[in-house]
């Protein structure tokens, strides 16, 4: 297969499965063999500009011949549905974020993928591109901030208006979505804030609202305290009632900190080791020598979907590694579940956390918050390019 | 009483207290009449160089007609009944803080007060005097901000180390001090928190540890989520294990937000509303003007502690508005209570608490952790300058 390109099938032309068109269609690997929704208006606009073969049945594309990987782009309840059926019908399949909704699904579709090594399933993990998150995590791997004491992320830039939430029946409701801030706006930083830094909680303190600055059924805001289970403590902040809101990761260890805002990285490294310091200095008042350096890091060329999109058609055609396995698209995906559960419920959450637990408490969110969402749906023409977080 | 200095009694002749003297000496309007500790070394050396009048007990002191007002510097407990004796007993009080240990205990010195209108009753909320956070309050106040909708103050530059917590044995312990970071180093940030933007919280969800990089029994972290009654959110993240650790306190609202941080104020201040914008914007991703400013503040002369006690004196004698009057300083205890029982206990709590209610959960606390301390009581050289978090 070396020889040729991937032709993927592009199920969900809304917005983000519209982009992915055109970007593939211009990759070297791999091309658009087919496209596919539900809404034939929508499937028609996606193949016209290049004359694709066109579906309004994600089995038929499957099964017609015309494509070797699947990219689901659909609403959040599709991927794992339509990645089962792409992965026992041979193909790969490729999802965007979130992996699910909710955590059984996205195990049992980890599950199927196992069955099938030879072909790959991957995440829509275009943040893990962005050189700046690679450095930071390049760093902590390395040891340079030594063992982690506190991981605090206050992403509160994810301005989105009552409009934006008209611009879908589906928005912002749990039969639609399954949740608002934390699976729509998040799951790049959810799965960020485990995979810079390589470490899982095992325990989440939440406070969560529902519709606080939105006429929505769901949450826009939360607020977690994570707990790990080596003693290092974490924050999540985030709402899309802030503006312009701020995107601070900060991340402190024993040779200081790391603190990622404005697209930079600031290093604030001590010269001696924290704990050493803490437990043998003669001193009460110890004041440790640091240093801020500005860590530099190479820029990236494409954007962070292509980035990702053409490691996956490199890791079909050359076996080269995956920056986003599937496999790892539930750590984040359970973070957020946990988080969602105990900011609404007002209980702590222990991680690993039951499915079936959290799909019953999704069923009793629908039922108490169903209906609450006001807006009316309005057609507003969107610009995705707007939507993705600066870093 | 104008044509003559306020002759301080300074009882408590530790870390604090020992200095209080000499900057008192210095003053225009006042003076210190004589000085108190139970231990008899402590009050020698602090009378000595200006051959003070000397006390073991704070009762003849109080009694001994050399004194016009009471400045408290003992351990924490002792803070209310010698206040109360002081106020009692005709005299002014001025109160390290934290006022108490709880705030049954405060709310009893408050009524105490009350009775004694003429006389002054003061907190040594000297950060209040900090140009920084003043000018942060008179922005809130004059509306500059709108109104708030997240408040969040990451204050982990609190570095302690067990050389520390073994300068002192009460240091540390419950039947000490009656905490740790909260009661001891925060006391300053907790009032601050309700004084710079006017608000107290009605809920607060905590998680925090007891003796987590310290061998000691009180707690050494906590991270704190504050509901306030009007809708806004709050963060209160510190510790004293970490290093350099970060002190950034941030203000989010409907004109932008304020940061203060390194010493700076940054206002990024948006040209419009944001909950109009939120509401009326015809686009899904508004983006809003914002604008970064550097506020100016007018530098300070002379110390903190200096400035409040001066303040103290000028209120006595001229009627000046006290920048930390004493019925004010139940609000930040009461915060760090409530972070405290939350955090220790893991369960939300409503504020006002209930004083009896928040004076068992101490005693559990004593039950459950006394002893837990394994420092030995070191005599250390101490440097209070160095314990004043940079702001």
């Amino acid at each position: 297969m070396s020889d040729k390109k991937v032709r993927f099938g592009v199920v969900g032309l809304g917005n983000m499965g519209s982009g992915h068109v055109p970007s593939i269609m211009g990759m070297r690997d791999a091309t658009v063999g087919a496209v596919c929704d539900v809404d034939p208006v929508k499937a028609d606009r996606a193949a016209g500009p290049f004359n694709l073969p066109k579906f309004n049945n994600h089995r038929e594309m499957i099964r017609s011949g015309l494509i070797d990987a699947v990219l689901v782009a659909t609403p959040h309840y599709d991927h794992v549905p339509i990645a089962i059926d792409a992965l026992e019908a041979g193909l790969h399949a490729l999802v965007e974020k979130p992996i699910a909704v909710s955590v059984k699904a996205a195990r049992q579709v980890i599950e199927v993928a196992k069955k099938f090594p030879n072909q790959k399933f991957g995440i829509m993990f275009n943040q893990r591109t962005n050189p700046m998150y690679k450095k930071m995590r390049d760093l902590i791997l390395d040891g340079e901030l030594g063992k982690i004491s506190r991981v605090t992320w206050i992403i509160t830039d994810w301005f989105r208006t009552w409009t934006y939430y008209a611009s879908g029946g589906w928005r912002a409701t749990w039969a639609g979505e399954g949740g608002g801030v934390l699976i729509n706006q998040c799951p790049h930083n959810l799965d960020l804030i485990q995979w810079v830094t390589g470490m899982m909680p095992s325990r989440i303190t939440a406070v969560g609202f529902v519709g606080k600055t939105h006429p929505i059924e769901v949450e826009d805001e939360m607020s977690a305290i994570l707990e790990y289970p080596d003693g290092a403590i974490g924050h999540f902040i985030t709402t899309t009632g802030e503006a312009p809101g701020t995107n601070r990761f900060e991340i402190a260890g024993d040779r200081g900190k790391l603190i990622a805002e404005h697209g930079k990285i600031t290093f604030v490294r001590t010269r001696e080791n924290v704990t050493e310091v803490n437990q043998k200095s003669p001193h009460s008042f110890a004041s440790i020598e640091s240093w801020t350096i500005d860590i530099p890091y190479p820029r990236a060329e494409g954007g962070e979907h292509q980035r990702l999109t053409e490691n996956f058609v490199s890791a079909i055609l050359r076996g080269t590694p995956m920056l986003g396995p599937g496999v790892e698209g539930v750590n984040g995906l359970e973070i957020g579940n946990a988080m969602m559960m105990s900011g609404l419920t007002r209980k702590p959450v222990e991680l690993p956390i039951d499915g079936d637990v959290y799909d019953a408490f999704l069923q009793d969110m629908a039922k108490k918050f169903g209906g609450r969402k006001t807006l009316d749906t309005k057609a507003v023409a969107v610009d995705m390019n707007a939507s993705f977080s600066k870093a």
